[in-house]
C-alpha cells in the first residue's frame, strides 16, 4: 500500500471520507457517537492492530491478566492504531490509559481507539497522543476484564475492523476505510475536499444553497 | 410580537426561562439533556422554522434527497432559528454541518437545534454559529434519512414545538417558549432575574439558605 | 479519623485510590462513567453528606417542597461534599446550581457529587467549586422531585454510600472510599503513585511493557 | 359520577376508549407498553387509588417500611383500584404478591396496576384477580423501596394519574381516563364500538378498505 | 420463483433457515428478540410487501392519515406478509389491529410482521391471522405516525428487507430470506432438518454430544 | 451438603428464598427481571455449573468453535443446572436450544439458566426440561460468540455465582443461594412458608392488613 499517512491525516476530515465511502456502498464503516476524542484538535490516521475483551469475574491461579495485551502493545509497529472492542458503551472498564499510551507510543503507534472507557485523561492530554473513547472512568481491567484475542476480526461501536484497516479519528468521530479500499478511498476524498470548498465560497458570496447544490452536488 | 429578542438574549438564560413556565403550568418546555451546545459559551434566540425527517433505506429514481431540506433553508429569515426533528438520540446521522450552517447564517438565521447529529463541528465552532445537537458524528443524511415535511408541528427531544415558538438555548441547555406565552413569559423572566441576584448577594453576605430563601423564594 | 484531606487531595488521583481499593476487594466503588465533572481540572475530596430524591408529581397544601433539602445544606461542614441520590441518569431535574453551590461554599462544603442534573454551568465554573453531576439541564426540581431523607445511606451511580465516606473525584471520575477503611487505602495510594512514577519512566526510556510490569507490576 | 363499571367493563375496550380520548384532544392516556396483564384474559375497570414509592437502601431504626402501603390497602373501597407508581421499568422489587392482592380483593378492589414489579404470579392468577405490572420478580420491597405518600397526583408508566381517575385495563394495555371526562368518553366509547362492528362485517364481505374506511371513517 | 410456500412452511422453522444462511455469509437475517409472535403456535411464511412509517405530530388540512396504508393493504396479494417498519422498539403507537388483519386476510395476505406495536390482541388470535410484533397497546397510529412509503427497502428489527423477500416467522423468532437467494436458501434448509434428526437421535440413545457432534457436524 | 433437591423444590418458591436471604444480608441473590421462563408452570432446583461467553466475529483456522461447550455439557452431572453467562440481555445469540437441553437431559442436568438468549422453544417446552432465558431467537452461536472459560465465577443477569451455588428457579423468576449459606437458607425458607399461609388465612378471614402483619410479621 502507497498510502501516505501523514499527507492524508493533514488534508482529510472523517466526513470526507465517509461520504466517498457512502458512494462507494461501503455504508457501515463510522463509529457510533458515544465514540469520542479524549482531545478534540487531535487527528489520528493509522493502520488497525485489533484486541478483543471478554468480561471475566475471577483471576485464576498463575493466570497472568495481561499477557494478550502486554504482548500486543509490545508488537505495534509504526504507524499503528490499537483498537481495542470490549463491547462498549456499557462497559465499566478502563483498558487504557496514561501508561500504556506511553508504551505504545514508544513502539510508533499513532493511537487507540476503544468502545470501553480510557482513565489518566489529563496526563494522556498532555502527551499529546490521540485516544478516542467510549467513555472516562477509574476501573482498571484486572479482574473485571481480559484481552483473550489480539490481531483478530473485531466489532467497534458497530464497525467491522480487520487488522490492516485505516482507522481515521478527528473531532467528529471515527471511520474506518477497509485495507482493499483503502487508496481508491483516499484519492476520492482528497478530490472531494476541492469539491467542498467550492461549494463554501459559492455560498459566502450569497448564492442559495438550490443553485449551489445544483451547480456541485455536494452538501 | 414586540419582544426584543437582542436584549431578551443577552439578559435571560434558559434556567430562569424554565422556572418561569413552570410558574405559569408550562412544565414541559426543556429539551431532553442529550441535546447540548457546540459551543457553550454561545447563547441562541429566535423563532422556530421546523423540519421532520424520516429515517430511509434507498433513493429513488429521480427523488431528490435533499429537496425539502434546502427549500426549509433557502426560506429562512432573520432571527429564525432551524429545529430539526430526527427522533434522537438513537439517529446516527447528522442533518446539519458546516455548509448548511454557512447557508443559513447568510439568510439570517440565529442558529440550529436537532435531536440529530452534527458534522464539521470545529469549523461551525469557528464560525460561532450556535448549533444544539443530539450527538457528533461524520455521517450524512444522503439515503440514511430524509426531510420529509417542514414548517409543521415536531417534537424535537421531548418538546412540543410549533412553527415561530421562540426557542432559547445556553450552556445549560434548551427551552422552547410557545409562541402565544412568549411575551408574558420573557417579561417576567427577565423580572425573576433580579430575584436571583439579591438571593446570591445574601448567600454571599453568609445567611443561612433557609432565611435567604424564606425572603426572596427563589432557589 | 487523622486524614490530612488537603494533603491527599494533591497528592492521589481517583484511578490509584480506584486499584488500592480493587486490591482489598472494595471492588464497586467507583461511580457509573455517565457522572462528569462540570470543571476536568479541579480535584475535590471531603466527608459524604448525603439526601435522597424521590420524583413527585405535585405539592402539597402547606407542603414546603425544599425543607430538607435546606436544612441539609444549611447544616453542612467544613470538608463535607453534598452527595445527591437522584436515580439517574434517567432523571430530568437538577437539585444543584448556582445557589445551592454558593450557599454550600460559604459553609465550607468541598464540592456536590450528583446522578442528578446541575444547572447554571457557567457561573459555578466560575465559581471553581467542584461539582460532579449526571447530566447538564435547567429543569428546577421544584413540583418534580423532593428531597425525602439525608444523612442515610444511598446509591448514587451504583455505589453505596453512608454519611462520612470520603468522596474523591477527578477528571477520571469520582471514587468512594469507605469510613472505616480510609485510612488504610490512603496510606496505600499514596505508595502506589510512587511505583507508577518508576513504570513511566522505565517505559520512557524505550524498555518493553513486558519487562516493566514483571519489574513493578504496575499497569 | 353515574357511570356502570360492570356495564362499562363488559362492553368496552382499552383500544376503543384510547381512539375516543385522542377524538377528544386526550393524547397521552395509554400507560406504556413494559406494563402487561398478568392474565390477558381478564379486565379491570375501577377508581384509581394512588401510590408513590422511593428507593431506599436502609430502614431507619423505629421504621416500619410498609405503614403507608398497609394504610392504603387498609383503606381501598369496593370499585379501587391500586396504581402503584415506582419509576419503573428499570425497578427491581415487587411491591404487589399474593397476599396484598388478597388483602384488597377483601376490601373489594378491581384490581392493581403498577410500573414496578409482581411476584408470586401464580397463586395471583389462580385467584382471578387483574393485576397488571411493570415486571416479574422475586424481590420484596423492605429495604429496597418504600412508599412514601398515597392518594397524591403520580406518573405511573408516562400516565399522569390522579386519585378517583378511572383506570380500565385489559390485554391490549392500560388506559386512564380523567374523572372529569369519564362520563364524555365512556359514552362516546359505547357508540364507537357499533362502528367498529359494521366495518369488520363490511371487510368480511370482501369489501376494500377503502371503500369501508370513506363509509365509516373508523380503523 | 418455484418455492413451494405451503410445504416450506410445515417442514421448516426459523432456527434452521437462520444456521443455514449462515454458513452462506448471509449472517444479518434474524429479526431482533423483541419481534415477538402473538400466537407462538402459528407459523408465517410468504412474500414481503414493506411500509414504512414516520413519527408525525400534526394532521395537515385535507390530509388522510390512512391513505398509503389503506393503498397498501388493498393491493395486497396472495402468498404476501405484510412488514411495517416504524424504527421500533420505542414506538407507542399500533399500526395493526383486527381490522387490518380482517382486510389483509381477505386480500389472501399471510400475515404481518412489524417492529411496531399490534392492538386488538384477542380478536387476532380468535382469528389464527399470524402477526409479529414489536409490543402490544392500545394507541392508534393516527396523528401519531404515519405510512409515508410503501414497497421500498426497509429496516424492519434490524434487518433489512426488499420488497419480494421470503419473512418467515414462527416461535423463536422472524428471518427473512432474500429473493436471490431463496431457492438455494430453502433446499438447504430442507436438508439440514434431517440431519437435526439424527443428532437428536444419537443423543437420546445416550451418545455424548463430542461424539455426535464429530459425527454430524450440527449442535 | 444434605439438601433433599426434590423436597425443596417441591416445598418451595423464589420468592420465600429471596425474603430469607433478605433477612440475612444476602440482597443481591435475584437475577433480573428479563430472565425469565420457557415454561412457567416448571420449577428448576440444582447446583451450579457455569460458562462464560464472549462475542467474537470470526472462527480461526483449525478451531473448534463449540469445545468449551461441548467439553461442558458432557461433563454435567445429576443435579447440575446449566448458568450460561453471555452479559445479557443485549445478546442477539442463542447459546441453548433443543439438542443441547437433549444432552444435558441425559446427563442428569436439572435444567439451564442463561442471559442470553434460547432457540427451539416449542422442543424445549414439549420435554418438560427447565430453562430460564434472557430472550428467545433463532441466532445461532457459530462465528458470533464462544464459551471461553466453564466451572469459573461469573455474572448472570446481575448476580454473582460460583460453581455449586444453589439455583432455584420458578414462575417469579430466578435465585442463586451461596453454597456455603445453603443449609441455613434452606431450613429457614421451610419455615417461612409456614407463616404465609397463617398470614393468608388471616387476610381471608377478612382481617385488616395491620392486624395480621402486627401478628405475623409477613407481608
Amino acid at each position: 500500500m502507497t498510502i501516505d499517512l501523514q499527507e492524508s491525516r493533514t488534508a482529510l476530515y472523517s466526513a470526507v471520507l465517509s461520504d466517498v465511502m457512502d458512494g462507494l456502498g461501503l455504508m457501515n464503516q463510522a463509529m457510533a457517537t458515544f465514540v469520542r476524542p479524549l482531545d478534540e484538535s487531535l487527528v489520528m490516521m493509522g493502520r488497525a492492530r485489533t484486541g478483543l475483551y471478554m468480561d471475566v469475574y475471577s483471576i485464576e491461579d498463575g493466570e497472568d491478566p495481561y499477557d494478550v495485551e502486554i504482548a500486543m502493545v509490545d508488537d505495534l509497529k509504526t504507524g499503528d492504531v490499537a483498537v481495542l472492542a470490549c463491547r462498549g458503551p456499557t462497559t465499566r472498564i478502563a483498558p487504557w490509559g496514561e501508561l500504556l499510551s506511553t508504551a505504545a507510543r514508544c513502539r510508533g503507534a499513532q493511537g487507540c481507539v476503544t468502545d470501553g472507557l480510557v482513565r489518566d485523561i489529563r496526563k494522556i492530554r498532555e502527551m499529546n497522543f490521540p485516544v478516542f473513547h467510549g467513555g472516562i472512568g477509574p476501573l482498571d481491567s484486572k479482574g473485571r476484564a481480559k484481552m483473550m484475542k489480539r490481531d483478530v476480526p473485531i466489532d467497534c461501536a458497530g464497525v467491522r475492523i480487520h487488522p490492516g484497516d485505516i482507522v481515521f479519528g478527528d473531532a467528529d468521530g471515527v471511520v474506518v476505510v477497509p485495507q482493499a479500499r483503502a487508496e481508491e478511498v483516499i484519492a476520492a476524498a482528497l478530490r472531494k475536499v476541492t469539491s467542498e470548498n467550492h461549494t463554501r465560497d459559492a455560498l459566502l458570496e450569497g448564492k442559495l444553497l438550490r443553485e449551489v447544490y445544483d451547480e456541485f452536488g455536494v452538501l
